[in-house]
């Protein structure tokens, strides 16, 4: 499975990057800059102590993956992709997993959109045929990048093109301990984005740092 | 620990009733008439063999209970504590379970509230000295009322009245398998009134009926 991502140098990217080379995926880092790319894939292979990840520019990236992670902060997930939008090709499943998300006195708040959720607002700006999935909302980008931790939860998958959900799912049970759950259509979105406000609230509260979601009863 | 329920003769103040007296706590019914919930306090003793709930006017359990929870349908719920404003002591912990949802399409929808949620509409039209929390919001009815199956789930309380969210949350902790959380302040209800539409869409999804959430890493 070739899995690309359009900005895999922050510390989701990072995470989900490294958790999927580990688990057999062939993984690719575009950037704009194939150099800057090579660099970080430099560096996270050295993480795993094996040569598993590849870095090239995004047009490249876009043009051999399968599914492609969007992990750029949230308010760049609509510019990152219509900078791309000449390599966008329909069979292409794009994987949306940001959080609008401000912090306001210390507190997170979630930041409001007009579409319901930014996964919505992302599917108003991309051509139709393009399959759009909201993945890994719920899971902090610090829990991701520690990989030597198991997560042992649930990974809650939204959109409205049940393949591209299901094809998701197939990627996500690569990695042992995560259960991808179908979550329902792209509008679920405005759940799953909140329910990291949550998580963030309740890791406050508890001076932990890795609360996730799991669901009893399926 | 004495506990009140205002419109216990539905699904989750049955639930909810059941499961604390089983759990040792004082339970009192309340309706406006004491009689009706007479009626229904003796079928649930039946239930638990025990005759442990008792059935009593609205005033009556107002004037001895000291957490009462309210049990009515979500569009319900502040014109039944506006019904009975005049026996609302100061001390008094008022615990708000509801959820704004319809089905349309046979799909659940969240009902958006004008103040963010359910808890906090309620919030501006209860006196101010009057203790709010919300709770059991994720938690569907029928899985509470089911009371021969153990939860093994989280509970999550947000409240702005610290000490009223903490006694609420010891009497979660009568319940075996429960664990309460500290969701935060009462806005956090935006976040707990939604996860019940994702949990409705999950039980869809995979034909169970009894998805509901717990808290890795806390």
């Amino acid at each position: 499975m070739r899995i690309g991502f359009l900005g895999g140098t922050g510390e989701e990217g990072r995470g989900l990057a490294l958790r999927f080379a580990a688990a057999g995926a062939s993984v690719l880092l575009g950037s704009r800059s194939a150099e800057r790319a090579g660099i970080a894939a430099d560096q996270y292979n050295m993480t795993l102590g094996r040569s598993l990840i590849r870095g090239t520019s995004n047009t490249d990236m876009l043009a051999t993956s399968e599914i492609v992670y969007l992990t750029v902060p949230f308010d760049q997930v609509v510019p990152a992709v219509l900078a791309n939008r000449g390599d966008l090709r329909p069979d292409l499943i794009l994987v949306d997993v940001s959080v609008p998300l401000l912090f306001r006195e210390g507190r997170p708040e979630y930041v409001d959109q007009v579409e319901g959720s930014n996964a919505e607002a992302l599917a108003q700006h991309i051509p139709q045929e393009i399959q759009l999935v909201g993945a890994f909302k719920t899971i902090p980008a610090h829990v991701l990048s520690d990989i030597d931790t198991p997560l042992f939860c649930d990974v809650f998958l939204c959109s409205d093109n049940g393949p591209a959900l299901a094809r998701v799912a197939q990627s996500v049970r690569l990695i042992p301990s995560l259960r991808p759950l179908d979550a329902g259509p792209l509008r679920a979105a405005r759940i799953l984005e909140r329910m990291t406000v949550l998580a963030i609230n309740l890791n406050k509260r508890y001076k932990k740092r890795g609360a996730r979601f799991r669901v009893e009863g399926i």
